[in-house]
């Protein structure tokens, strides 16, 4: 069985990464999806808690009928950058395959021999996590943006006024 | 939906811990199996690196077709007991039900105010991961105490002659 | 008795924290300083340790009076925000009444279901510690902002020399 | 005006810990009570919060009347403990006298050059905290051994429920 | 036996620091380079792991014929300045002269009362880190600004690429 | 150049460690002398800093005529033990040699597919730090175990009365 991890910080998850976890079920039989920063939240970049993302991202999976191949695991941010890697390896099970958009995931998994792939099209301005969470804070249309049940569950959980109060602050 | 969490340190998962997830299902829609002490491992109460005990589970949920009904999510111990809960709440998705065997775990959870229960049958003899490294140790039948993929699993990564050096070393 | 607790870094003490704690303590019969970023010191914005902090507030509250109605508690950066509520809770004796000024702060402890409350006046220009920082860098005049035992104290302690040098150094 | 800190962790604050206060205040003008462990709650050792451990001691301050002249400061521990002593230095006003019973905490304050001073009659079987906390566990007359504002604090609190849980499942 | 030490993070170790070191060696009988920041690597500002600084270190003392006179020591960096220089007294051998160029650095040396010198020439635009990563990003020539053995280190590590794939990241 | 890793606490240093140097010294072009458990000190397995184990084995190696071929890097330890090795080799100068007689060290080595070697000796009582602090702490010849300049410099820092005292505390 091959297996790939998915390396992002998914504040929130949208439909770029969505378009990657299908892309990277093209290439390998199970996928984790690593959960990067996982100790952040409440601050600009990084609004939603670990709780949150686990939860908008399982809604995401099993309305895509993708829980029997796809995994979700959490990894802290280390400062010893050099050490990364084999910190998730020592966190999810055995993997071959790589892919990420964040260069310093690639640098790092590439200075260890991984073959890390950058997942097409991502780097598009509509699938960065970085416009979702703007116009968050400006009213704009963030809903087309994500996964309809990221959208439903940031409603519940009042994550919209959260974000603009938090850049708000900034 | 109602979710609840299942908390143990899973080293190794047994049959024991394979009946709380049956029990526990019982009574929630969705079971979060938090790894507790996630960050610890090669040391003789933790022989099993977190990937290792992600792994041996999912094997376990695969093989009993419960991946569309349980999570696993790791949770690293914090020195300041009575902030703990609060450390798993923002870790997990939310939830009303707490199932655990391990009395510290109890003791903080009930002092948050959660109903928290502890799982029959888990605490007879056979049924507990002391006794499993043990065995494994002196060479005793500890297959028979974990479910089948669990028993691969470990065979495959060689995690028998470890526990046994590790314990030797003590 | 009801309690509160009043949140900032106080880098350094000034007139505007006086009149939080006085307007407190129109509120609640014992107030507690938080003192924040408690580990942070001889950095631009937390230029005082927290033993010079703690030295600065205890004089003014004994030259006012204050000495059994006020505690002094530090607390530390979390980097897990989600949790620093409740670790407040359990650093402090247990309070009903916030008082911040910090938008973080306000944010986190609303988000724990607390009626925090931001503090009149303290917002004017002449209360904030980032003046009193930039005065004490540039030559300007930082005494009239602080109350006389904190101006006293820094004076004492060589405390603006160290910040117009912190200051440059950036 | 002569400073002194007496170091200990409180856990519970008992009569030999007033009759150090009082010692020390005969020596020096102020007296800091430094809470060491301060992190640490919830264990045989150390069962109470930091939060829980400064009520206890304010209370016995203001019934002795003694708020003006006693500061409560909590401190980590730290694993380095060559750099303690200096932890303690940056966290507290600047003293000159140390009392403690602790042997780790006078050879570190005598390493610095601190006449660290052991206080007459704490070492006395009936004024240690791990006598009040068998006394808790096994229901033994525990209130003897401390003042009676702790008394009735713990009661408040469910305390010596949690001392008898805790130590129960060792 | 007189002892200095230099600090610096030495990212990475350019002739400037060779100079600093020889006049360091002209007023003390041993030196200690110690390498701060040592967790932090891959990194625009902190390119090289530690292991590649002592590398780089390592062998232009020994082509200098220097390996008996000085000592290279790592440190980390903490959050709590005013500890830091215990932190690193109790790093190194005894020591009575301290070298640097960092400004906080040299702040924190004369709060605890050495006599911190700044290294003469170090100053200059062609003795500083920020320029040799800068030119290795840029194609500009930082080989002349660095001893030779370390730009034969750098080209075998491919530390050129690193470096303009982590600055180009930014 | 072949490079080798020495992995030790080296507290104290002793003949045997000095031993094994030679040893490995035969295998190796340069070794390095990795100091484990750099952070602990005034402890009863660890009573010396990290600074008074370099300044040790520096004298050592000086009067061996030995600093041109043997460095000395500390590394802090790690609760992750499954990342320990990388954290190792991120911390010194590429090696293909491991020497160590401690099994947890040897443990994670070979799990990452070095071929560690078990240095011959050095398991004698005689050859065992446990033993010199031992006779420290019982007033026996413990000077004839280590090298005669570590016996110097421990008298010079009453290194003895510290050990008698922290294992006399226990």
């Amino acid at each position: 069985m091959r297996t790939g991890i998915f390396v992002g910080r998914f504040q929130p998850f949208h439909k770029g990464h969505l378009e990657a976890v299908r892309y990277a079920l093209g290439r390998v039989d199970r996928l984790v999806i690593v959960i990067g920063s996982a100790q952040r939240n409440y601050e600009p970049r990084n609004p939603f808690t670990l709780g949150e993302r686990i939860e908008m991202i399982w809604r995401v999976l099993r309305t895509e009928g993708l829980l029997d191949r796809v995994l979700i695991v959490p990894v802290q941010d280390v400062e010893n950058h050099a050490t990364w890697v084999k910190f998730v390896e020592a966190s999810v099970p055995e993997f071959s395959h790589v892919f990420s958009n964040d260069p310093l995931t690639l640098e790092l998994f590439r200075a260890e021999g991984y073959d890390a792939a950058e997942v097409p099209l991502l780097n598009r301005p509509l699938y960065m996590a970085t416009e979702v969470r703007q116009r968050m804070a400006n009213g704009g249309n963030w809903e087309d943006l994500v996964p309809s049940p990221v959208a439903e569950y940031l409603k519940e959980i009042g994550g919209v006024d959260r974000v603009r109060r938090i850049l708000g602050a900034e």
